[in-house]
């Protein structure tokens, strides 16, 4: 069944929306926080765990598992979905972003990327065609087109340059892809933080007409005013009847501002990665286990959480595990972070409901102060 | 309620028995494997997963314990059932066999054994009375007795002198500790590899009348034969009406000699440790999940095996998980190990029943083959 999204309803306060999101394997309720399972698995997480978390989709990580185990080996395992044990929509994205990090070892040239690996040193060349064909094997159920995530800062020449190369890539790989029922694909607005560019590249990418679209280039190190800014002038163009997609943010003060401003999606390695350093978000704040304070702190990680964590252990006793380096420190902080941007979204979801978002997030903030 | 074993059938083949321990926290079905939880968690396991795999009884470690986070804070928790979250019965060391695991770092005295902390320098004094005031704190159901374990090979004069010693501290434990329905204290036996200081020890041992008794000085790196002898020239000598556990052991081999000669309980890091490592039980004999002939194998890492890991991942994913350093794949390895043993004493303990342990025995070594 091909991607399709439904719009619910639009808040009477700001530009947030509440909508269905369907796709081959199960419909998922917008807004939405995504976990990262970068390669093939949501870290230190089974797939049962991240469902009863209440996740709906994860995301996977192309260039990563191009690399190891390469996408043939997916393929031929019967897809993502089998390999991983998880029945639930994912995303992958395009593997663009990982390249375009590796700096020096890839080069950019209107064909594709070539780069070298970051494991082996071994040459590779990523085009818009075959990072379609890699997400083919992988069989997500939503693709992203191949582009450029520009640094920030950048100048408006090379992000003019830049963004015009990515529409081209995007309608290159509108054109390859050939099983819309199978799996869709989202264009990638970018144009970094400059209104017209951003203009002329919310004209090209939806031009090419895809089921979603993403909005690229943001959460790359701005400030968050500036994030907001650009939202505020880049979502009220994107078509309504379309999901929208924020790569890249994951901290509630982020995934607040941006759903108020019209997102649908969002995904972060954030809440995955702090814990596993034994960091984690609570209705107060964030709060860093391995602090002397916790020693004897015999409460839960946060008193107004219900998690499996909170319900089950003291901050003592997590606080012991970081300290003799147990795994389960970093799977009970991990499921902790997940659930509490998962039980978030939820509850902007009702708030969206009952229009008083703004009041929610006024309540939020008064607690937990902002993490940036 | 204090410890207490039922003897509910000697098989008619060999020396091995059914029973069922009864402690505070609950009955055990013997023989039994115990996985082990040094620092308070089976490592990488929920205590949830660990009761699901069929697991009765685990093991903590007293000197890690003490060292972090330290017994009194454990205690201040309400113990290590609470602080850990596991409700079934848990078995403590004495701390004996770290301390004198750590050589150079440690002094032998009548009195104890002072030594430093391998993690920071610290200077400690060990002694039976501080055994048990250790293991009071963490409120085990079953303690051992402060014991030195001698290593293999040693001298018939110093395994004499060695054992008398072990046999003077386990009646000042036995004066020590008062609470008997809350904890019981196992007894030691040791003597090494001299049978005329085995019955010695068991003489020594058994008039101080403890509610169950370890086989130490067992599998310290002497040949299988060499341990079959003298637990078959130990176990008659015990009581048949107390338990019978032996310290360390944790391959299927050893577990089915140990268990044909008497034994009820044992114990070993073995298969957590080695899954962490990526190698696993199987049916078939072990199998190294890295090597590179399982990459395409999509079947389960055993074909006759129903854990978790078994009914949902491949081989290849699992040897993926592994090649890239991701938690899950020791999490899914040690289930399954554990799973393994756990199962097979589950089998042995109906071979018992239905008197047919040898031939058990030998189907198990025909398809796996001896681990050692």
């Amino acid at each position: 069944m091909a991607i399709k999204f439904e719009l619910i309803k639009e808040s009477s306060e700001c530009n947030a929306r509440l909508g269905k999101l369907y796709t081959p394997h199960g419909v998922i309720e917008t807004p939405i926080f995504m976990p990262v399972g970068t390669k093939a698995t949501v870290k230190t997480m089974t797939p049962e765990e991240v469902e009863k978390l209440g996740a709906q989709i994860i995301l996977a990580n192309t260039y990563h598992l191009y690399l190891k185990p390469g996408h043939k080996l997916v393929e031929e395992a019967g897809g993502l979905h089998k390999f991983m044990n998880w029945n639930k929509p994912i995303l992958t994205d395009s593997g663009g972003f990982q390249v375009f990090s590796l700096g020096k070892l890839r080069k950019i040239t209107e064909e594709g990327v070539e780069f070298r690996s970051h494991i082996d040193g071994s040459k590779h060349m990523l085009t818009p065609e075959k990072s379609i064909e890699i997400q083919n094997s992988l069989g997500s159920d939503i693709m992203m087109a191949f582009d450029e995530c520009a640094p920030y800062p950048s100048t408006w020449e090379y992000i003019k340059q830049s963004m015009e190369r990515t529409s081209r890539w995007a309608k290159r790989c509108k054109e390859y892809h050939q099983d819309w029922d199978r799996q869709g694909i989202f264009g990638i607005v970018q144009g970094g933080m400059y209104k017209d560019l951003r203009e002329e590249s919310v004209k090209a990418i939806t031009d090419l007409d895809f089921p979603g679209y993403a909005i690229g280039g943001l959460s790359v190190g701005e400030p968050l005013d500036l994030m907001c800014e650009i939202l505020d002038f880049t979502t009220p163009m994107l078509p309504k009847d379309k999901p929208r997609y924020l790569m890249g943010v994951g901290t509630p003060d982020y995934l607040f501002e941006s759903v108020i401003r019209g997102v649908d999606m969002a995904d972060c390695v954030l809440p995955t990665r702090i814990a596993r350093n034994g960091t984690t978000l609570t209705s107060h704040g964030k709060l860093v286990i391995r602090n002397a304070k916790y020693a004897k702190d015999f409460g839960p990680l946060d008193p107004e959480c219900d998690c499996y964590t909170c319900r089950n252990y003291s901050r003592a006793y997590i606080r012991h595990l970081f300290n003799v380096n147990e795994i389960l420190g970093s799977r009970l902080a991990t499921i902790h972070n997940l659930y509490f941007l998962i039980k978030l979204m939820e509850n902007i979801r009702e708030a969206i409901k009952e229009d008083r978002l703004l009041e929610y997030r006024e309540e939020f903030y008064k607690k937990f102060g902002y993490i940036n």
